[in-house]
């Protein structure tokens, strides 16, 4: 996928904005900067612990705008309805749609809707793709990220990705693990007033967790980042159920966290401003950023050994957004 | 799923900008409006004379745009594809829609890529969604037919619909029938230029044809549109392949052909700069706008008789775009 991209369409789309690989489009409009970020949802089961395709549908565009920085203005929403599918679940999936689009306070401006023959999709495919405005002064791009700069995490890892592989596979809890899924424009806002254009990238480490996040930013900015990993918050039983599934819980997804790379003297600010949301309660400084090794993603663990943390470690995990 | 969209979609998502029905949002941001519009793509098979599910993607939402009176800015490509699709055919698709974008100026300024299991999905869905530009003093919506208004079609009907059918039905003709895909922002700045803001609507009679196109119009403007059949211009190969096909022309979807609804004074010069433009030469004048029957679409036919042509006239075309 990353090979995809990298070898195919970037060479193909060629164009200044699409190489930044940034987690939306940033464009120049009669003065004002928009953000402008797709996502097409796939997840399989539809209906999950802690959310539904259409849920994670509206949270992932939303987050990828507030990742540019942008508060979100509207979204589009692209339906492939495969025949045969129950009004049932479409009702439920167009109802949970409507609660977390109200919640963020953006409108479904503009939609589409294509049904498929039985077998030629999966019941329901989503795209949404969302525009949003960034406000002056913010100044977000993976390729800010420097040396000396400190890296934040909004809360604790993996927990999107068990909670699906946990149905898929019928794994049990004691307590009953929910994705994460979240909308991160609010957090984003508060970071953002505690850092102002002191921080330079944030990302939402979904597909690939924050190993790939993070090495994306490395090989982009040409900077090495270092992680501790006794700091990198995980629950008790995500970190279990990693264990069980043959999972690295620094590649499996996350759908309502947020890194944040930020120049040394806000960090704590930052970290503060993070913790004071409901959502970065468990927020914590997680490493830094240095000239070393550039492009690379190191890990110091508990026992002290220093490890490279790879783009790739082996398949990601199928329709898990 | 014109009910799906009356009686779910719109009662959920319920917002004024949704509500027009209009091909895509028109949004002020920072003093200038914005179009928004996104479609999902599905075609089959995915290349087919004329084009392909890459090309038409590119120009199914760049018209979209243009229905709106905007010149299109940016494009997002949401990919999902299908396991085992051959990286050949994605290549060509790949090529297919960079050539499309570039004939049009347009960037593909952000993507997302899902893959999907064997018989999940059918080889390559693609959604485009798309920002463009509305120009001052260009004022098109679909509720500003007007009794007196004149009707135009830019070309001869039922071009796509019947190149796709007869690929899947294997009907040959005399010339090799090709899809009518275009995109339409040149011709469309040129109507706008010589009408300004007595062009009413502008629409793409894409899914539904023509009479879908139309009803749609008819029943939010609540006015009546009286089409004269002699005066649609249709060619002869298509309408054999029609009655071959059992299927009403006027149903049938059209990929580069665009609908204005003009004031009565400006038609002529309308007429005329569509037909100076190479994808409006068999422009015409079809039909007008009347204070009648609100609501409903009625043909005369080439012997003189009068009939309503309905919102629905049995099953749309599936996988057609
Ligand atoms: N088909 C494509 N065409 C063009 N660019 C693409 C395509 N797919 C992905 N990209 C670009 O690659 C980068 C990474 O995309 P990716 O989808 O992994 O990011 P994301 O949306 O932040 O993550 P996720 O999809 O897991 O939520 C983005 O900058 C995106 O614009
Ligand atoms: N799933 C949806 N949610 C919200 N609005 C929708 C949805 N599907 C369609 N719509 C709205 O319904 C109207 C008609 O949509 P439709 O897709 O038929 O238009 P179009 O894109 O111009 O045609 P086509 O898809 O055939 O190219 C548009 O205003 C669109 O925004
Ligand atoms: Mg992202
Ligand atoms: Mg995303
Ligand atoms: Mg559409
Ligand atoms: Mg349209
Ligand atoms: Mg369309
Ligand atoms: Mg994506």
């Amino acid at each position: 996928m990353q090979m995809l991209i990298e070898k195919m369409f970037l060479p193909a789309f060629a164009n200044p904005t699409l190489e930044l690989l940034h987690d939306g489009a940033v464009l120049a409009v009669n003065g004002a900067r928009l953000a402008f970020s797709t996502d097409s949802f796939v997840v399989s089961p539809l209906f999950f612990p802690g959310g539904d395709i259409g849920s994670l549908a509206v949270h992932g565009t939303v987050n990828d705008l507030a990742m540019c920085g942008a508060r979100p203005l509207a979204l589009s929403m692209g339906f492939i309805l495969e025949e045969g599918l129950p009004m049932e679940e479409l009702w439920r999936v167009v109802q949970s749609i409507q609660q977390a689009a109200q919640a963020v306070g953006v409108p479904i401006a503009t939609g589409d809707t294509k049904v498929v023959d039985r077998g030629k999709g999966d019941g329901i495919f989503i795209n949404t793709t969302g525009i949003g405005l960034i406000p002056a002064g913010v100044e977000i791009s993976p390729r800010r990220a420097q040396p000396g700069d400190v890296v934040l995490i909004s809360g604790a890892i993996a927990v999107h990705g068990i909670a699906i592989m946990s149905v898929r596979e019928g794994l049990e809890f004691e307590t009953a693990l929910e994705s994460d899924s979240a909308p991160l424009h609010e957090l984003v806002a508060q970071i953002l007033e505690a850092g102002q254009d002191r921080i330079h990238v944030l990302r939402d480490p979904t597909r690939g967790g924050v190993a790939s996040a993070l090495n994306e930013i490395a090989a982009g900015a040409r900077v090495g980042i270092r992680l501790e990993e006794s700091r990198i918050p995980i629950w008790e039983e995500v970190r279990g159920a990693c264990e069980i599934l043959g999972l690295d819980p620094l590649y499996v997804a996350n759908e309502g966290k947020c890194l944040a790379i930020v120049a040394p003297d806000v960090a704590e600010e930052v970290l503060a401003a993070m913790r004071e949301h409901p959502l970065g309660r468990e927020a914590a400084i997680i490493g830094q950023v240095v000239a070393e090794h550039p492009g690379k993603v190191f890990l110091r663990s508990r026992i002290g050994g220093m490890r490279v943390v790879d783009m790739l470690s082996g398949e990601q995990l199928p329709r898990i957004c």
